[in-house]
């Protein structure tokens, strides 16, 4: 009897894996990159890209901004003139705390992907679920705001552990915070140990340029070897 | 033929809802009144407890703490010589962004509920799935940080329209903040008419004493008309 013997990967039977791994291969296709950016609600994920954004010359930009409801965040970055495209997880996915590489793959169509060197996925904002949904991203890049304290990597760890990049935002407000910076980054490195950081202030524009040159040399073509 | 008909109340067939109505059983039972204490991750949830839980002089309070993994609020409040249970939903429930019933109702065998007034359930920070989970709460209250901006109430409103209470958090940091208040209050009414909402500061103390009133006056028995 002739028999065939199928090894069956884990990850192959996961639904979302699939789904990312064919946004993978559209992004692939049209040469953009793809940032996943997380955050808790209000670390500054919005403030952060209207400032970045502006200062990305030469890189082909589009933003795609999951919310549970509304698009407030797409009408603060509509007046960048990058293509923004708004994906609410309300209404379709009944109240969704996160994207999933599903959410992501039905609005592509409205992404015009070939036109793009970089893609910014803006998730809901929330620390938890996220993390636990690739969507076909290179890199994931999280914001912590300084506010939030220093204990937050150690009891959402997945979402820090996961992470490419974290912006250490809102350092403006150091000053007038009791926070243990140097504790914050500690625990950091106790669950992605030498992690890149940047710190980071909308307000002031701190980290910014720092955070345009990270973004810059993801979105750069792989140099061919002469 | 006899035929009986039965109608099927959608809520009842909700086990999440069958389950929290269990818990409010057991509540009632022993007299105890249960806050829902919600918000984001580090908008100071458990810095307002340590300071209210101290000034609840004559009530006897409990707390139920709710995080993904670890035990860093319980340990903060052990101080407080309240009884502290801990739920952690990473390594039971998957990883859940949120308590349900059923999560609160498998650690009700660790809180002492005859010997209590009122139990506070601090949630996992998370402003999306938290508030489509009742547990059996009389009251659920939220944290909103002043720090996360004035855009909240619109982008989560299920979180804020369901609540009895919104503590307005942080509020020490207003004059280092471009926060417009009155825009984020408006925006707190657009989509919760009139809720009650105090202003406070974990750290100043600021409106600790109306939280602890609006407490205490939570957890006193029912007055019996003479």
């Amino acid at each position: 009897m002739h028999r065939t013997r199928v090894r069956v990967v884990e990850d192959a039977l996961d639904a979302n894996t699939t789904i990312a791994q064919a946004n993978r291969a559209d992004f692939d296709r049209a040469g953009v990159k793809v940032v996943n950016l997380m955050s808790a609600p209000g670390a500054g994920k919005t403030a952060l890209l209207e400032r970045v954004v502006d200062a990305l010359d030469g890189v082909r930009v589009g933003v795609l901004e999951g919310d549970v409801q509304g698009s407030y965040d797409a009408d603060r970055l509509a007046s960048l003139h990058v293509p923004v495209t708004q994906i609410n997880t309300d209404p379709g996915f009944g109240g969704e705390c996160h994207l999933d590489a599903n959410m992501v793959r039905s609005a592509l169509g409205a992404v015009p992907l070939d036109d793009l060197d970089l893609l910014i996925v803006e998730n809901v904002g929330n620390l938890v679920c996220p993390a636990e949904f690739r969507i076909g991203e290179d890199a994931r890049v999280m914001v912590c705001a300084v506010t939030e304290g220093e204990d937050k990597p150690l009891k959402y760890p997945l979402m820090f552990r996961t992470c490419e990049l974290v912006l250490v935002n809102k350092v403006d407000l150091l000053p007038h915070l009791e926070l243990d910076l140097e504790r914050l980054l500690r625990n950091l490195d106790a669950v992605n140990h030498g992690v890149e950081r940047i710190l980071t202030s909308a307000r002031t524009g701190e980290g910014v340029e720092e955070l345009r040159a990270w973004l810059a040399r993801l979105a750069a073509p792989a140099e061919v070897p002469a």
